[in-house]
């Protein structure tokens, strides 16, 4: 398939695609694909007070009903699924089965979301006084903006985008500048989606930010803009932060993961090979649930580790977009060199490196395509409490579970974690208090966080926001207590007395 | 009663108050009661390390366990109530009556958390896929710092502790400087509580630190204080949030509010004027939950207004500790000048100033005893958007529903508002999504945030943290996402193929 | 649209409904629109045979799979909203717009439980003892048999098999001998739905009995239908519920209702009247929330019942499928009898009836048409405390809201109530502890107890059944209470101490 | 201790324990301890108009202020742990140790439900109308009677006493005819906690019956008592269901069990002979979560059993009230009697008997005193279907996990289960919903439902009822489903149309 196909599949007009000043490349080849146009810091200032007034009318639309337009979104994604899926591919080149993931994720975030809209729980409390009666009700918010990263151009914007409409709140994303067109195409869906819902959906309920930085501080600065949930990297998070202290705004950090797997000796080896190299090579490493440690015991080091090392020498690494490969290119240039500076620390630290070299410079000389890297290091040293966004796989060895989580828990972020273990005093011990301090610790799977019905996030530098499932939805509403008093007396609390 | 025996009662030695850096007034006649020893930065750096410690060992305490503890303070309390209610009102300088209300709600906490202990629920979830469950669990995060204000003393803190020492965390606190002696009268009953709970209890599990703002930044620069919760000003809150975001370290603000009553054409204007009344001079005007904007309909005001300055003419100002007085001082002088100050510019904005004068000069000559004040305001102008700590309260006319919410949310804090009214559609209007914006919105009562079984806190620049009832608790957990994959077979989420 | 064609249009063949012993008239004009083929006790036996093979297929299939079936059907539904909304005007005789009604409230029920799918919430619960977990989980149970009365033949069989479904439960329906045809047109659809939904939705998941009590007699007495759901009259009720008693077998019962509407001299009186009117006409009276009682204040009686009359009297009654009808026929002759001897009765206890008389006996004589009551009675009295299946409004008069909330709570059953008010003091205490003492209390709308996000059901001899939304969906699953303990240590509970 | 000094501690009168007709003799020797007076059924149906009464009053005191008098219950409860704990050893023959058990679970229960006092959430619900609030509240039900058994003659009346008092229900208690004088004792302690409480506890809010069978048949006639609570024989408890059908009654029923322990071959042996002997023999086996049933994998059959069977020899048998007894007697002689028929019936049905005669026979000729059987089996036979309220445990083997589970599963009742296996795979089966059909499943431990946080209750035959923790308490109240139109329009649901 021509990769102007792709896009015109998704809907994609020469409007959308040329003449602009923002170039995108698909990494598949390194070649251009589009020159998108760019908004400016002024248009972004006019899409909020356009979201504001969307806001006031949004919010007045009952739950079930902004439930609907969420469940006209997920059928429009049913339909688009393949073709959103390949421009995925084509514009962050992971391979075209994660696209069409991502896809599902987010007609499985509509679906749940739709339930949702008919709940929306807050409380009824039993309370102290005679004649009162107390609630915790949850409001919509107001305008929400959505920073997304390249490495997941789609299921991010819909658990975030899904969820805030269904609370009552319009949205404005804000893509990674390298993957515009995956949040063009999506913002296309959504408007055919609006149309068919009709005039409930105000003007500016769902709006589309593209170009850089200086668009997402326009978001950050502005009082008019209630949230921010933003993924990506540490860095980019704290400055989040800092912009946000100044003005007390709500936030959703999604930020960077170290994750580690400690495999036990109990672990099914086989199921432990398949899961690690899912996690470890997928997407290209460049996942922030991407596995980067591996922790495993000593009485079955030397069965896995020569296993995984052949594995991974048989990898399939090429185009994303063609059947059969398992690993694609990264993300760019800059990507390759972080992987090799990384690759080479490695190696200064005591590391001993297989694999990790460039791959395919004949064919795709302008892209940046690697073998996945397996480093095995003589201890958990610097380079591996940092995370870098390629398919390093760093392995150390231990003999104590405690002294396995303590080192799992020695990084500054806090996104994922699992065992690979059947004893269930391991297991349940590593799902403790005790245990992984990660947002998501997994047993018998990768440090993946997939389904949509659980909450995401993590602890630490990741920066502690929840989306998806669980009440992840909350963070889109305002909490209200209220007391209301029908009675005809007016008792203080705790009993105090005060009479005028 | 002396002061030294309000003191001795309270167990407080001569080593607490004597001696040391800290100069205490008491606002009851501005004398000097006691002269604390202040910690330096070292001692914060040991308590903090000290706290680790005690977490690696209470985070293994079973939860109903550590709930023990806490329905021991409890107890504690109960027995204490009159001595360190009548402390609380000489430091802070609120009335006896408002000095046991603090310490009920600190006993009614107590209760409360007691009965978390078996709960802090979390949930199990269906998966999608076969052979897995999914589980959401919620684990102690670690070293909690409580930062509270002088006008509450007593209450907050034991919100923060309670609710963190059932969760699994120990507590460092630290007070206002103007107010520390409450809190070491309350660090000694916790070390009764915990002498009678046993070694279960770690040495450092509750901790206080007595001294200047210098303090609080080293619990806001560590990595190892899980949590930051602030009770104060505005800018205080947005200074904690500046250094927190630097390491992405969670919080829960408790900041300013301006908060606002509508009284409707339908209101009882007797249970109004009793609200009012205690919302607005209670404490001398220096809750955060202080009523100080009235938004009265025109059709009753003429009826209320003049009734509301008759009794203001009539409430007995005086010593807090003495029975009978209604009104006690400012916490210091300088809360006297920002009174005077802000009725000035009232004026200058075209307001009319009944009573705010000072008051029993001659009797407390070193005391900020006020006359509170009503303002009459042609508009909502600057002064009214500004919280000040005092009691002013300025009056407002409205004769559409709406426009009224238009101006109750019309200030940048968003803790707590009212509206007086009997009518349905009236309240349920001011309770919806289109309502009131704060995190407490009352009908037919003051807007003061009382029971502690509801979440407490507000939006807005108040800073969204909630503290005491519902779920406040999770602020003080962590949450934790596992999948347990107990089958034999590996499948991805959203049906990803992905063969090696 | 000949009756023919509307049978046509739900895919009902010859086979259907040709040639069987269960002659199905259509009260639009008494005329035979099918025979029916039944089952005998032998199929009855049969099918929870294959029920119990189809419950041990479907409880492996995940919850979100589950859901994705329901989400079929819901597709299914929408696409087949008319015909079947038709085809129950057309078999029950309620007006064409509460036939599509009843189909919206299973697509809705249908997007509800999708999202249920994902959720299934049990609970982690903090443990007294160290290195244990405990947790709640929600099992599926088995066979669900689904026994629906004549007057809702579609919604409620869905608001149960939608939950059901997802729950993990195989369903076996036994709809009213009265309406067996829309039952089996959604038995058409629901194979539609499976077809698409593929192999993993076994063979007798949703099946079928059509015949008389004795085929729901089999239902109660086989220990391999876990639970009955059954809607229908208080004596049926308590038939199921003593067959079930002798096998400890779950019940979800849904009987009768003598439902009032308190009307306050606040009353908003001409949105009361259309409210009055739609809930005691609608449906021929012959709804379980059908309004039968009307408890007037005093002040606005003369204002309000002789509007009523004359409401009443330019009802426009008809054919159930022709536009512009708003009261159709009673379902069948016995329904008239008992109409009839209630007035009767009425007039004996005193009362004034105004309409209740036969209607179009020209056009339909073999029809049970009828013109809606309106009783005035001097007190509530003995048939007044009866369910009459029948458009009969009894009105009496109250001055003290305590006394008509008496009045209301008098009767033996317990489904709804409301009041018209717009005095918050008065609806709040209707709601309260000492108001209503039904599952459904609504403000300023009917009886309805409409919207599928809340639970549907009643207290007292309504049964105590609760369908639909919130969790409802619990009585389809089974509740496991679960400690694992993963230390090598085996603490007692309550510190016992047993040494062997 | 003599007797009557034990009698005297629980503050027990002459007018309590002599001069009645029914005889209290305690299974320790077989002597009569007390000659108690006993109720009518006049003096029943008084108790429940004084409850009706009781209950009027008490709905209305505030929930938290009714957690008071349940924590002042709590804190005597504390006072008089030993004393109650060993009138409960006494009464009903259990050891003291696990006398006090009883007492301890009583006072967790209080701590519970004071917290609960300030929680009884309901739900407030996104409603699909315009201008729709819609809510879940729970509300008090009325009385309840609470039927004990004689084996719990404490615990579990507080389980269900202090959830209603929370829930605003009075309670009248019915305790077994063999064991009054423990629940005259906590009368007195009630009494003695409303008291303190003061005058907001009217009369009759707790109440006690004294009597046989023709009590419980009052309360379950009467439409005044609004829910049973039945603790007993599964023919107790459907003959409850029979009666209640007939009113539709609500009931909470915790009936029999007849509980399983599998162990696997990667269980730790040494904790499984420690928790199989204190399931097994503790309260000399009349515990309703007794263990009767051991599943053993072939491969440690020949570990585990030999190493069983010497433990068992080895029991000291003798007083419960006697330090070191691990096994008091059994209640009385037709337990003796229905024991040694079992192990006939058992030994006809191929097994072998270890242990199961009469001990103690000459120090305690009137007592009913014998060594606990094991009995190995060679399948699972109708006596091993069977529940024998006796030290009996029944052994039989298997080999493959569902088989296993098929067995457990195989009986009627379905309380408790309990897996010893430190594989995850299999643990996690064992929990899941092809695993345990009962309302307790555990993991490395025995079947008892012990901490107070956890529902406890069970399926089929066992009733379905569920006391203590999680959420229980609903059950004593009524929910309530309210839709609040606070709007000046009124659309009906599902997009229903009807004009007038």
């Amino acid at each position: 398939m021509k990769y102007q196909d792709i896009l015109d599949a998704c809907s994609l007009s020469a409007a959308d695609t040329t003449g602009g000043t923002l170039c995108v490349t698909t990494p598949v080849d390194g070649s251009e694909i589009a020159q998108v146009p760019t908004h400016s810091v002024a248009d972004a200032e006019a899409a909020i007070a356009t979201g504001v007034q969307a806001f006031n009318a949004w919010r007045k639309v009952p739950a079930p009903r902004r439930g609907e337009l969420v469940r006209l979104l997920g059928e429009e994604l049913r339909r688009e699924k393949e073709n959103l899926g390949r421009l995925v591919s084509l514009e962050c080149g992971k391979i075209y089965q994660e696209g069409l993931g991502e896809v599902q994720e987010m007609i499985d975030i509509c679906d749940f979301a739709v339930g949702l809209s008919r709940q929306l729980y807050g409380l009824t409390i039993a309370s102290e006084r005679p004649g009162h009666s107390m609630r915790e009700t949850w409001h919509p918010i107001g305008v929400c903006g959505i920073i997304t990263a390249f490495n997941f151009p789609a299921a991010p914007w819909c658990w975030n985008a899904a969820l805030a409409l269904v609370c009552g709140d319009p949205v404005i994303a804000k893509p990674s500048e390298k993957t515009p067109l995956t949040q063009l195409a999506i913002q296309k869906i959504c408007e055919r989606a609006m149309a068919t819902f009709g005039e409930d959906a105000p003007e500016g309920l769902i709006q589309t930010l593209i170009g850089e930085r200086d668009l997402g501080e326009v978001l950050t600065a502005s009082r008019d803009v209630a949230l921010i949930s933003a993924t990506g990297s540490v860095p980019m998070g704290k400055a989040v932060a800092a912009d946000m202290s100044k003005r007390l705004g709500k936030t959703i950090l999604e930020l960077g993961g170290n994750n580690a797997m400690i495999v036990a000796p109990s672990a099914d080896l086989e199921m432990a090979v398949r899961a690690i190299v899912f996690s470890a090579v997928g997407t290209a490493g460049q996942r922030c649930t991407s596995l980067r440690r591996l922790i495993v015991h000593a009485d079955i080091y030397d069965q896995l580790i020569p296993r995984l090392i052949k594995v991974y020498a048989g990898l399939s690494i090429g185009s994303p977009l063609a059947d059969g490969t398992l690993v694609g290119p990264l993300i760019d240039a800059g990507a390759l060199t972080a992987m090799e500076q990384a690759l080479e620390q490695a190696k200064a630290e005591g590391g001993t490196v297989y694999g990790g070299g460039r791959a395919l410079t004949d064919q795709y000389p302008d892209a940046a395509y690697v073998a996945p890297a397996i480093v095995e290091m003589p201890e958990q040293s610097a380079i591996v409490h940092t995370e870098t966004f390629a398919p390093i796989l760093y392995v150390v060895k231990y003999t104590d579970l405690d002294a396995a989580i303590a080192m799992q828990n020695a990084v500054p972020q806090g996104l994922s974690s699992c065992i690979f273990s059947t004893d269930l005093r391991e297991t349940e011990h590593f799902l403790s208090a005790q245990g992984s301090d990660c947002g998501i610790a997994n047993v018998n799977i990768g440090p993946s966080g997939a389904e949509i019905g659980g909450a995401f996030g993590g602890e630490k530098e990741t920066g502690g926001g929840r989306e998806s499932g669980s009440d992840a939805w909350r963070a889109y509403m305002r909490r209200q207590t209220s007391t209301v008093n029908y009675s005809r007396a007016l008792p203080l609390a705790q009993g105090i007395s005060f009479e005028i």
